[in-house]
C-alpha cells in the first residue's frame, strides 16, 4: 500500500484532529502517502480529496471539531453511491481508507471493503457506544465538559436550595450520563440501559430532604425521556418542584482533553498499522487500557454494555 | 452605625460572594460588627442570622453562587412581612442593611429604608439591566461562559457546515446577548430593545452563504422568542434548516471572572461606607469607570438602555 | 484612502485577532481595502504583505495569538529601515496603517506618521501600560489566566496551610499584579509604584497567622523583584517559609476574554475610522467605558498611572 | 470493623476530596463509622480526629486540595511518633486506616499494618509513580493542566516563531511530560527513564526548521535536569534561541477532572471494602482498566516502568 485516504464521518467529536493529525504523521513515518478527504463520504462521493503533508496537520491536535469536517451522507448507503466513492479513490490512487467516526461511519467501511477496498474504523463519538472498545474518543471531553455544567449549575443549585434535572447526549448509551453522574456528586442518574423506577427516584429525594441536602442533581439521558417529560412526572406524581437544563450542543465541541488526544493519537497510529496489513475490516480500540485491532463485522454482532458497577457505586455513594 | 446585616436575593450571581466579603471585612476595617443574614429577605423574616468574622468570609472569593444562600421572597412584599424582618434586625442590633441583588431586592431595600432602616442596594445579576450603573456583579462571568458556549458549538458548525441558534438569559434585557454576539462573531443578535425583522434576517443568511460562510451563528435573547420558535419561524419562511441549543442555567454559575471579583469587592466596600453616611436609600455602581453611590428610588425612575453602538457594530463586523 | 495596511507588533496579547478582525471588516464596510503585514514591521521591511478579505479573519476572533504574526524588530528603528517600510507600502498603494502592539510599536507609527504615512495606533499588550488609555487588549485574559493560577495555587497552600510567592508579569506597571491580587484575595500585593517595605509585609504575615489564617498567598510583580528574591529576604528577615510560582508566559496565550474580544472588535473599528480621517498620529483607547480617539504624541507624555485605590483596597480586605 | 479512619498525607492532588467522601459514604453505606483525621500523619499523633457523616464530605466532590489538609510528617517514621498515632487511634476507637496519598504515604501505612493497626493505601498523587497502579489520583488533572498551558504558550510561540522549553514536574517519573508532551504535540520530551541525548535533539529542532515549523516545544521533566540548564546547554551547543516555562505549583491544584473524581470515587470504595477484610496492607489501583487491590509490600518491591510506546509514538508524530 502506497497511498491511503483518511476522512471523519457522523457526528464530530473532540479528538478527531489528533487522530487525523496520527494517521497523517504516521503514514508519512510509514513511507506513504495519505491524502485527505472532506466532508465524509459525501467527499469521497463528490471527489474531495487532496494530499496532505506532515505541516497539514500541524496546530490542530488541540482544536475541537473535525479540520476534515464531516457530514451525514445518505448516498453512501446505496450501492451507486459506494461505486462513484471508489472510482474517485481509485482516481486517486487511494488503496485503502481510515474512517474516524461513530457506528454508521463503520458500516461504510465495511462496505467498502467488502467491495475490496481495505477500510479500518477508528472509534470517535462522544457516546462511548462502539462495541469492542472500552473508550471512543472525546467520550472524556464530552464528560469534562458535562461536569463543568453540572459544577455551574450545582452553584445556583446549592445557593437557592433546589432540585435540577440536567439533560446530557445519549440516545442507547448511558456511559455519559452514568460517568458524569458519578463524577458530579448526582443523587440520581436515569440511564438508557436501567428499567427507569419513578417512586424510588421519588423515595430518594425524599431521603436526602430529609438528611437535609441542600439541593438535589438529576441525571438522565436523552434516551430514557426528556428533562421536560422528567419535571413533568415528578411535579405530578410528588410535591418535587424542578428546574431543568438541557445541555445540548455544547456536549460535542471544546478543545480535546488531554486523554482524548492520546486517544487519538495512539488510535490513528494504529489504525495505519491495520490498514498496511493489507486486508482491511478492523476497528481499532482500547481493551484493558491496551490498543488493539479486532474485527468490525463480529464485534457489531454483539452488543456493548454500560458498566453497572458505576452505576450501584453512584447509588452507594449518594446517600 | 455600630452594627449591620448583609444579605444576597433574588437570582444568584457569580461575584456576590467578593461583595459579601468586602462588605464583611470592609465593615471590620471601619470598626463595626457585620451579621450575616441567610436567604434573603426570608431568612430576615426567619431571623437567620449570624455575626461573621473576617475568617468566615475567607477562601469565598472565588466561588460562584452566595454563602449566605437566596431565595425569592414574596412575603417580604407584605408590610407584615417587612415588620417582621424589622422586629429581627432590632433584636441583633442591626442599624442598617446591604442588599445583594436585581432589581427586586432593591425595592425590598427602599421600603425598608422609608420605614427608618437604613437599606443600601449592590447589583448583583447577570442581567446587567440596573438602572444608574454601567455594569452589574455576574455580568462579565455569564459573558464569558455564553463566549465558551458558542466557541463549543461553533466547533461543530464549522465541522458540519450548519446554522446554529443559540438562546440565552435577558427576558428584557438584551446586553448579555448583544456583547456574547460581538465577542463570539455571531452572525446576527437578537435583543429586546430592537424590533425584530425576520427579513433582513434571512437576506443576512443568503448573503453569507453566498460569500462562503461555513456556518453561522445566531444569538436570541430569551426575552425576544425562544430558539425553537425562531427555528419554526426559520424553516417556515426560507430553506434554512438550523439546530438549537438553549444555554438555561448554566449561564448563572461558575468561578467569577477577575473583573467580577474586582467589581464586587468595590462595590461591596462602597455599600460600607454609604450605609455609614446614615440615610440609605443609596444604590452602588460604576459610572464611567468609576464607583459610585448614587439615589436608588431616583434611578429606578429612568429606563436604562442597551448600548446600541454594540449593535449596530456587531453588524458591520459580520459581514 | 482607499486601501490601508494591519499589522501586530512586540508581545503578543490575547484580542489582537479581534482587533485584525474589526480593521478587515471594517475597512471592507467602509468601501476600502485592507492588506495584512505580517511579522510586525519586519514585515513591513520585507514586503510580507498581503490582501485580506473579510473571510479571511473568520475563525480568527476566539484564538489567542495573533493570526498575522508578530516579531520585534530593531531594524525599524533606523531611518533605512523606515524607508525600506514606506517603500514596500507604495509598491502595494497602501496608504495609511493600523499598528496593533505595545509602547514600542506606537514609536514606530509615530515615526511612519511623521514621514508622511498615517499611521494610527491600537493598544494591544497584557500590561496595560499606554498612556491615555484606561485598559488595553490582553489585559483582562492575562488577569484572568492569573486568578486561574491563583486558585489552583490556593488549593495546594490551604491544603498545605503555606505561603506562596506568585511573580506575575509587570516591569513597570502593577497593573496585572494589583487587580490579580484583589481578585485573587492576595493578602499582599508588590507593585512597581509602591516602595516596597518588608517590615510592614513581615507584620501582615504575622497578623494573618495569629488570625488563623490556613494559608497566604504575595503577589510580586516582575519589575519589584523575581519570586526567588523575596523568599530569601523573607527566609532572612523572618521565620517564614514560602515556596514560590513564576508564572510566566502562560500569561500571554489562551482564548481570549469576552471582554478582550469586544475591546479588540471595537478599537479596531475606530482605528479605521480615526484612520480615514487622514492624518495619522491618533491612539485609540478606552477612556471612562468611552472609545476615543487621541494624539498619540502628547500621551506618550504624561506618564500612566496606577489605580492606587485599589491598591488601598486590597489591604483593607485582606485583614 | 465498626470504625475507622481516613486520611490524606504527602503532597495534595485533584481528586482526593472525591476518594475522601467514597470512603465515607461506602464506610456509612456498609453500616461502619467513619472518622477524619487531619493534616496527615500528623493529625494522627495529635489527635487531630472527628467524626464524618455523609452530609459533611457533601460539596467537595469538584474541589481540589485535600479537605482534610495534609502535611509532610518526619514524626511519623519514628517508632515513637507511631505509638502516639497508635494510642490516638485506639482512644478513638479506630480499628482500620485509609491512607490517601503517595508512596510515602504508603510507607507508614505498611508500619500501621505492622504494628496490628490495618492500614490500605489509595494512590493520590500527580506523579502517576506508584507501583501496581496504572493510574494514580490527580494524574489526569495535572496532565489537563499542562496542556492548558502548553496551548497558551504555543499562541506565543506560534506568534513569535519561537522554540520553548516548558519544565513540568517528575523527579523520578516521567508519565506527566510524556502524556502531556503527546498530547500537546510537543517536538521533543526529555523524561528521566529514557537516556538524554542533546545531539539527538538538536538534529530533530534542525529538520523542524528546515521543514518549516513556526515553532517548536519541548517539554522537560523536572528529574531530567531544570528548563534554564536545558536552555543553556542548547544555546552552547546550538544556534537555538529558547524562551523557558517552569509549570511549577499550578499542576497539583484545580477542579479535578471528570477521571480523577470517578477514580477517587472507586478507589476510596474499594479501600473501605479492603480494610474491612480485616488485614490491611492492601493498596488500591487500576490495572488493565479494572479495580484491583494488591499486596502493598510486594508491590514496591517491583519498579514502575513508564510507557515506552507512547514516547516512540510521539517521536513518529512530531516529524
Amino acid at each position: 500500500m502506497k497511498r491511503i485516504g483518511v476522512l471523519t464521518s457522523g457526528g464530530d467529536s473532540p479528538g478527531m484532529n489528533a487522530a487525523v493529525r496520527a494517521v497523517v504523521r504516521k503514514g508519512i513515518f510509514e513511507g506513504i502517502e495519505v491524502f485527505g478527504v472532506y466532508s465524509g463520504y459525501q467527499g469521497l462521493i463528490d471527489g474531495k480529496i487532496s494530499k496532505l503533508e506532515a505541516g497539514d496537520v500541524g496546530d490542530i491536535i488541540q482544536r475541537g471539531g473535525t479540520a476534515l469536517y464531516s457530514a451525514r451522507c445518505p448516498e453512501f448507503i446505496t450501492d451507486a453511491g459506494q461505486e462513484k466513492a471508489i472510482a474517485h479513490m481509485k482516481e486517486h490512487g487511494l488503496e485503502g481508507l481510515v474512517v474516524i467516526g461513530g457506528d454508521g461511519s463503520y458500516r461504510g467501511a465495511m462496505a467498502l471493503t467488502k467491495k475490496g477496498i481495505p477500510a479500518v474504523g477508528v472509534p470517535g463519538t462522544i457516546d462511548n457506544d462502539i462495541p469492542g472498545t472500552d473508550y471512543t474518543i472525546g467520550f472524556d471531553t464530552a464528560l469534562n465538559t458535562v461536569i463543568e455544567a453540572i459544577d455551574k449549575i450545582r452553584d445556583t443549585a446549592t445557593s437557592h436550595e433546589r432540585t435540577f434535572i440536567i439533560e446530557v447526549m445519549g440516545r442507547d448509551a448511558g456511559d455519559l450520563a452514568l460517568w458524569a453522574g458519578l463524577a458530579g456528586g448526582a443523587e440520581t442518574i436515569l440511564i438508557p440501559e436501567q428499567a427507569f423506577d419513578l417512586d424510588d427516584m421519588i423515595d430518594r429525594l425524599e431521603k436526602g430532604k430529609k438528611r437535609g441536602k441542600k439541593h438535589s442533581i438529576i441525571i438522565v439521558a436523552e434516551g430514557v425521556m426528556s428533562a421536560q417529560e422528567l419535571a413533568n412526572l415528578l411535579s405530578e406524581k410528588s410535591d418535587t418542584e424542578t428546574r431543568i437544563s438541557v445541555l445540548g450542543h455544547i456536549q460535542r465541541g471544546g478543545s480535546p482533553t488531554a486523554r482524548d488526544r492520546v486517544l487519538g493519537s495512539l488510535f490513528g497510529a494504529r489504525a495505519v498499522e491495520a490498514l498496511l496489513k493489507g486486508e482491511g475490516g478492523q476497528a481499532i480500540g482500547m481493551v484493558n487500557n491496551k490498543v488493539v485491532d479486532y474485527d468490525m463485522e463480529e464485534a457489531f454482532k454483539l452488543k456493548r454494555k454500560v458498566d453497572m458497577s458505576l452505576y450501584n457505586l453512584s447509588k452507594e455513594l449518594s446517600i
